[in-house]
C-alpha cells in the first residue's frame, strides 16, 4: 500500500529518522526497560540536554513530562494559580485552556477577539488578581499565530505575574527568550513528527516555588503529578508514575537530529516553506488565506477559505497521496489546514502545491 | 545483541506477537492517524469490545483510557469520594493510593497489615463515612495476591459503597464479577505485554452517577478527565485530548490475540506457570517464597527471600538472558522479583528456573 503525506495539524507526518529510531529501539528493547533504572535516568538526562540546547533553555529550568498539553493545562492551574488566571483567547485551544482553569474553580478571566485575529495588547488591561497570563502561540483552530516580541512585552509589562505559553503546534520554531517566561509547553505529535501522547513543560523556578507556596497554604495542588512530587522525582532523573518509556526514546532521538540540523535551519527552513504556501493561496483564485493580517498568519499551520468546497480538496488531495485538515469545528466545511512541521521537506511543500494547483 | 528476556514487573517482556503488530502499525501509519477520524472510532470501538469480550465485563460498564494507573487513583478519587475513601494497605502500591486521596484532601482511612500478608477481613470495620473501599488486587511490592471472593464478600457485606480494585500487575488473570465491583484498572506494561504509558479503567455506571452527583453538588471533579467530560467522548468512541493512539492499536491487536488464545487459557498457563516457580523456590534450599501463606501468594508476580544475595542471582540471571527484579524500597538486597505474565512460555520459565539451579 503506497504510504500517504500528512499535513495534518497533528497528530501528523512522522519525521523522516522515525522508522530508524523505531528499529533500533526494537533491538535495544526500549519497551522492556525499567522506568527505574540508570538506563532510563541516561534516557531523561538526554532529553533534559538537548532539549535546553535546542531552545537555549536556562540549565535551571525544570523540563517535565506529562500525558498531553491538554493535562498540562490542568496541571499548571492547579499549581499556580490560587484564585484567578487571565487567558488571551482568539480560538478553540485559548479558550479550552480558560475553561480548564473554570473547571478546577479558579476565577478565568480573559480577553476574548474574534477567530483569526490576534490581540490589540495596547488596550489590554490585566486585572491585578490575575496570577497568571496565558497565551496560545499558535492556535491551531484558526491558524494565528501571535508575536514572540508581543507575549515578550506583555511578560515585561506584568513582570510580578506568571507567565504560560502554549506552543503545541508551533515548537521548536518560536524563538522565546525564556528567561521571562514561567511555563512553555508543547506536545510531541505536531512538530517533532512523533507519535502523540507525550505533554513536555518547561518550568521556571519561579512557578516551581509558586507551588511550593501553594501547597504550604495548605492548597491541594494535586497528587502525583504536583510539580513538587514531580521536580522531586526528575532531580533523580525519573518520573513519579511509569512513563511513556517508548515515546521517550524516541523523543531523546529526534532532538538529537534536530541538534544536528541547527535550531536556525530549522526555523528558515519553516519560514521558507510558509512563504511557499501562502504564495500559492495567494496567487490561486481558488483559495484565499484565513488570516487576513499578515503578520498574523501562522507560520506552521496555514488555514484557508475553500467556501464550502473543504470536502473536495481533502479528498482530491488524498487521492493524490496528501492528507491535508479539515476546518476547525463549525468551519470544517469552509477551510483546509495544512500543517508546516520540520518532517515536511520543501519538496513534500512542492508536491502538495502541485496537486492543489492541479484541481 | 541477542535479546534479554525480561521477567520484571513491568515495564516487563513484550507479548510475542507485538513486532509483528508495530510492523503492520507503521505500515498502516498508525501514528499518524487522527484521533477524530472514523479509523480511531473503529480502535475505540475494538478495544470495548474484545476487552469486555475477554473478561466478561457488562455491556453497561464504561471503558476508559489514561496515562497510567497512577492518574486512576487519582481520577476516581476526584470524581467518586466527597470525604472519605476505605484502603486496604498491605504493601507499597496501596499505600499509595492511599496517598493519593490525602493529597487531594480526603479522609484517607484504612487497614494497614504487615507487608508480605493478606487481610483478616472478619475483623476489618469499615466506617460509615467511607464512600469508597479500595483494595489493591495484586501488590506488586510485596507478591500477595487478595483471593477474589473475598473482594466480592467484602463488595457484598458493604453495597452502598463504591469497591475499586486495583488489578495493576495482575489482569488479565482475575476473574472478577464486575457486576458488583465499581472501578476496575490495571497498566499494560504488564500482563499485556505492552510498552508502558497507558492506564485502562472499567467503571461501573453506578461510579459514573457518582460523579455527576459530585458535580451537581459543585465539587470540582477535574476538569478533561473528569468522568462526565470523558464517557461524553467516549460515547462517540473518541478521547477528551490527543491520546497515546499507538499504544492503543497495539492493545486492541493484543486483545485479539488474547480472546483467540482464550481467558480460561491464560488463566490455566498463568497456573502452570505460577506452581513451576512455587515448587522449584520451595524446594531449592537457596530461595525462600517471600509469602508465607501459600493462599495469599501472587500466581503474577512471584517474590523470593534470598537474604541479601539479591545482586549476586540478578546479575547471574541477567549474565544467562534473564531479568529479573530486584526486592521492593529497603528489600531490595534480600528478595527478588519474578512476574509471571502472558507473555512468559512454559519454556522461558523452565529456562529461568534452569539458570537460577545452575547457581
Amino acid at each position: 500500500m503506497p504510504k500517504q503525506l500528512f499535513f495534518t495539524a497533528g497528530p501528523s507526518q512522522i519525521y523522516p529518522s522515525l522508522e530508524t529510531h523505531i528499529k533500533s529501539a526494537m533491538e535495544a528493547q526500549v519497551m522492556s526497560m525499567s522506568h527505574r533504572g540508570k538506563e532510563f535516568e541516561k534516557l531523561y538526562g538526554d532529553i533534559d540536554f538537548w532539549l535546553k540546547k535546542l531552545l537555549g533553555i536556562p540549565e535551571d529550568y525544570h523540563v517535565l513530562f506529562f500525558s498531553s498539553a491538554t493535562e498540562i493545562w490542568e496541571r499548571l492551574i492547579q499549581n499556580c494559580v490560587e484564585r484567578s488566571s487571565f487567558h488571551f483567547v482568539n480560538g478553540a485551544f485559548g479558550e479550552r485552556f480558560r475553561w480548564t482553569s473554570a473547571m478546577l474553580g479558579r476565577n478565568a478571566l480573559s480577553v476574548v477577539v474574534p477567530d483569526g485575529t490576534s490581540f490589540d495588547y495596547g488596550s489590554v488591561d490585566v486585572p491585578d488578581e490575575a496570577e497568571m497570563l496565558c497565551f496560545t502561540h499558535n492556535e491551531s483552530s484558526t491558524g494565528v499565530m501571535l508575536r514572540v516580541a508581543d507575549i515578550h512585552a506583555m511578560a515585561k509589562r506584568y513582570p510580578d505575574k506568571l507567565v504560560a505559553v502554549d506552543a503545541v503546534s508551533s515548537m521548536p520554531y518560536p524563538d522565546f527568550d525564556y528567561e521571562i517566561l514561567d511555563a512553555v509547553y508543547f506536545s510531541v505529535q505536531k512538530g517533532f513528527g512523533l507519535p502523540a501522547g507525550l505533554g513536555v513543560l518547561i518550568l521556571s523556578p519561579r512557578a516551581f516555588e509558586t507551588s511550593l507556596l501553594l501547597k504550604n497554604k495548605g492548597i491541594s495542588i494535586g497528587s502525583y503529578h504536583s510539580f513538587p512530587v514531580m521536580v522531586d522525582a526528575a532531580a533523580k532523573r525519573q518520573t513519579v508514575e511509569t512513563p511513556n518509556v517508548f515515546a521517550l526514546y524516541l523523543f531523546a532521538r529526534v532532538l538529537e537530529d534536530f541538534n544536528a540540523f541547527g535550531i536556525d535551519a530549522i526555523r528558515q527552513h519553516t519560514d521558507t516553506k510558509a512563504r511557499l504556501l501562502y504564495e500559492f493561496f495567494e496567487s490561486d483564485p481558488e483559495f484565499n488565506p484565513a488570516v487576513h493580517g499578515i503578520r498574523d498568519r501562522s507560520a506552521t499551520l496555514v488555514v484557508v477559505n475553500v467556501g464550502g468546497r473543504a470536502k473536495q480538496f481533502v479528498e482530491l488531495a488524498a487521492h493524490a497521496g496528501y492528507e491535508i485538515g479539515y476546518g476547525y469545528a463549525d468551519r470544517k466545511q469552509d477551510q483546509i489546514r495544512i500543517a508546516n512541521f520540520p518532517a515536511h521537506s520543501v519538496a513534500d511543500m512542492e508536491g502538495l502545491i502541485g496537486a492543489l494547483t492541479a484541481m
